[in-house]
């Protein structure tokens, strides 16, 4: 086989993706843009990232050429459930480790929409948004949470996920337990829904570290580009640095790439044993960025650190303009690379079994 | 018409840019190469930019092969208004929009040196400087500082422009009057005709932003990269998100591409709705790097939100080198996004028309 | 001469290096991996970065093609000074300067291991690890540490090199007397044969700037990847800036492209006068990431001021996978360049002439 059959034909472990969620009619012919960009964008300005070009290119392919309204209005129509088998069938994705927080749909209803393995991750800010309101004492929340984490990983999870990159940034520090506890007291006198307190959100990730690695399993953690909530100075994976190295024991996946801060990405996952890279949401979402963010992070991570990964979330769009972007530009990355004389064949068949289906099955033991 | 004439004959609207200067002949023979690197390097360093040396082919492209002594000679000869009128002519720029703050010409002395449109940009700590040694309490400042501002917006100008990343950095935060109080007493007791003090710098930001607004008007930031008083961390245009999602009514304008922060202020740029991105100075100051540039910004920004401008200043050929260096890189950039099936040959030139010229005038209400 | 045959034909500075030292046959066999990354892996994810698979193509040409543990047991039975001559002596490397400060191997002994001139390099801290136990007060120890470096470059040495960037971080800031001798007690209390106090660390460094300034020597900075041992996030060159504005005088080295950061650090060496950038380590770490390191390393820097590095230590391998890589991709950048208009061929040789040897021997008045 060349490397291109091999790319092609190898299924993926989609190591980080959110469950296809039903739409209203008007979330289509209104604001289907808005699920291309992480943005808060206007619709005139929503319109025009090449992401959102490119899912109308794919549109087209599916319910003929028109104009963008039409297009909508076509998707509008589909069976929800069918529409979504058929595309994620396409991207051949053999297994989805799904993040439980968003959107409201169960992985169990998920199911509905994909023939793919769905293996749930726990995403620990809901964790605590739902046990807090009932506690009744900082040990006694430490208690319930902790227990929630590790009957999950001990039940069907294979990961926690952490968003602390969105709520108070990835400069996670340790802080001492009176620190804790009045930062507990601020949060219930304030309660809003919403965790994000730096003190105890970095308390929250510190204990689910502890339980992950109990459970030697992997730690997601948000880093790089995403939602308009989080200020992209702190998503640079860079200063989880003092964390990472506190938590040894705990393999710990940066998602994302850290785009932009990709080859910082890289240098850290090659630096750090327990640190995995994950190519997710920039695939597809950077378009012809892809290729130099598979490229770069390949320059210094082992190439047995790095995970493909979708992010898809809402609708199955996302699959598989992620999957046929990745595999397209993996090929190419590739091809270069033995080309070069950088890699034999043989080994870069190995590099592609590797990021887009066997690390994440040795990391998360699937 | 192909990618590339359309490329070549939107006429350009460069969003910022400043006047040409008469030069003294010494500024020619000895110093020239000062005006294409922003550092403060001895000549022989200065003389070896590759900015430079494309200045030099340029030179050598007006008066003949020549060595660089010579060359420099007849460049010192030139009838320097039918110089640049000429030199800039060639560009096909439809409309300038002229930074007030440098060098010390005022948009209409620099009418004399090209035929295109100018229309000022006021730079604010300019004004501040101004008005401070005449101002009584930091009430009566304000009131006069503000008025200025919104006189300008009212009248001819049509955006304001902060150097503070110069100052004291993009690292913008809100402060209560009580500290802009004892902040401006400061200012005022060591005045030493510059505004250099970060709470004060911060407080006039905040004015000229509200200006803005209630005018719709774009207020200007230098990112990235510039002269060797800029602290180089701080220019990082992530730094300025407080800034950015508190003044979510002022369309803010993102100088330099926020070079080498590129990929980082297209995330920025892509994620709020106010925020646009400039690629200017970098063009053409880091050549072979422009092509990547742009590239880069495409990668998550909306293509509406980006725009053309040389930053050129004092002499005419930055306003050769820039539209020459955008016009080929953008045409390169538009044709392999083309040619790999990214985007249509009508939309490749939809992006062209916009990034040259047509944003800019929707920006700034041209 | 095409650009090719000057960049192949340029006798090699290689202006920061380490010894090769001796080495049990057991770091052979079992953890070779090791001397291809900086990170502290498993061999598991070690033996897979690309740096370490050319490393055994490399093998495969010295020894035959075999299995990795066959290339292994061959490369552990080399005469281990001949097989360095042999190698090093590929590379064309008229002179090395060499860091004293790891491993272990004096410059005089690592002359068994090469033909090549060797100049030595002074390790900063380790000169203060060597004089703090005996020293009996900071006044006493100031005058040996600073009468030890001025010898120094009195002498043989031609650089002095810091690692301040693995121990406090790169933010050095100045501190007053007071500080300075409180930090000093505190590290002479505490003393575990290490210097890592944050004051103590930038006071040591502003010391050897002065001592460097007045023999017109350079002082070389660690930035960019390195160790485990170093955070990510400040290794970042630009976080040095106030010291490099400080101390105008001393010419300074970034060593290591400042990879990841390695625009910053171009735009850092554009600006500054003083300062130089070093490409070595990432050469050849990062392998297909050279081209692009030495492609924006030329953006904005000026061509004078860019300097080769292997930055090899204990295995000689290390010599030649930076040579080879750095003139493939040095020529493959230059060919670009010139093809692409931006320079002549001649200029091109010039850059190459100066990057791989003259630059250097002007900067260290070899």
């Amino acid at each position: 086989m060349s490397i291109h059959d091999v790319v092609a034909s190898t299924p993926l472990v989609d190591n980080h993706a959110h469950a296809v969620e039903p739409l209203d009619r008007d979330r289509v012919t209104e604001t289907f843009a808005d699920f291309f960009t992480e943005g808060e964008l206007a619709p005139k300005h929503a319109r025009h990232t090449l992401n959102y070009r490119v899912t109308l290119d794919f549109l087209a392919e599916q319910f003929g050429e028109a104009d963008e309204a039409t297009l909508l209005a076509h998707r509008a129509d589909v069976d929800p459930e069918s529409y979504s088998r058929e595309l994620i069938d396409e991207t051949g994705t053999e297994t989805i480790l799904v993040d439980d927080g968003f959107p409201d749909v169960t992985p169990d209803e998920f199911g509905a929409y994909t023939d793919a393995d769905l293996r749930p991750i726990h995403r620990i800010e809901n964790v605590a948004e739902r046990l807090l309101p009932a506690s009744e004492s900082l040990n006694a929340f430490e208690e319930t949470f902790v227990d929630e984490l590790d009957d999950a990983l001990g039940g069907d999870f294979v990961a926690l996920k952490t968003v602390i990159a969105y709520r108070t940034g990835l400069q996670v520090r340790a802080h001492d337990r009176e620190a804790v506890r009045q930062a507990y007291d601020e949060v219930c006198r304030n309660w809003d829904g919403r965790v994000e307190q730096p003190i105890f959100n970095d308390y929250l990730v510190h204990l689910a570290a502890d339980v992950a690695a109990s459970h030697d399993a992997p730690l997601q953690f948000h880093t790089g580009f995403g939602d308009a909530d989080a200020h992209p100075q702190f998503v640079n994976p860079t200063y989880l640095y003092e964390f990472l190295t506190a938590h040894a024991q705990t393999p710990i996946v940066l998602l994302h790439g850290g785009y932009p801060y990709t080859r910082a990405a890289g240098y850290v996952t090659a630096t750090l044993d327990n640190v995995y890279l994950d190519l997710s949401l920039a695939t597809p979402f950077v378009q012809h960025g892809v290729e130099p963010l598979i490229s770069q992070a390949l320059e210094l991570a082992p190439t047995t650190k790095l995970l493909y990964g979708s992010d898809a979330f809402s609708v199955p769009e996302l699959y598989v303009l992620a999957a046929r972007r990745f595999r397209a530009d993996l090929t190419s990355v590739l091809d270069r690379l033995h080309a070069d004389g950088f890699i034999s064949e043989s080994y870069a068949e190995s590099i592609a079994r590797g990021i887009l289906r066997e690390n994440a099955i040795a990391l998360y033991d699937l």
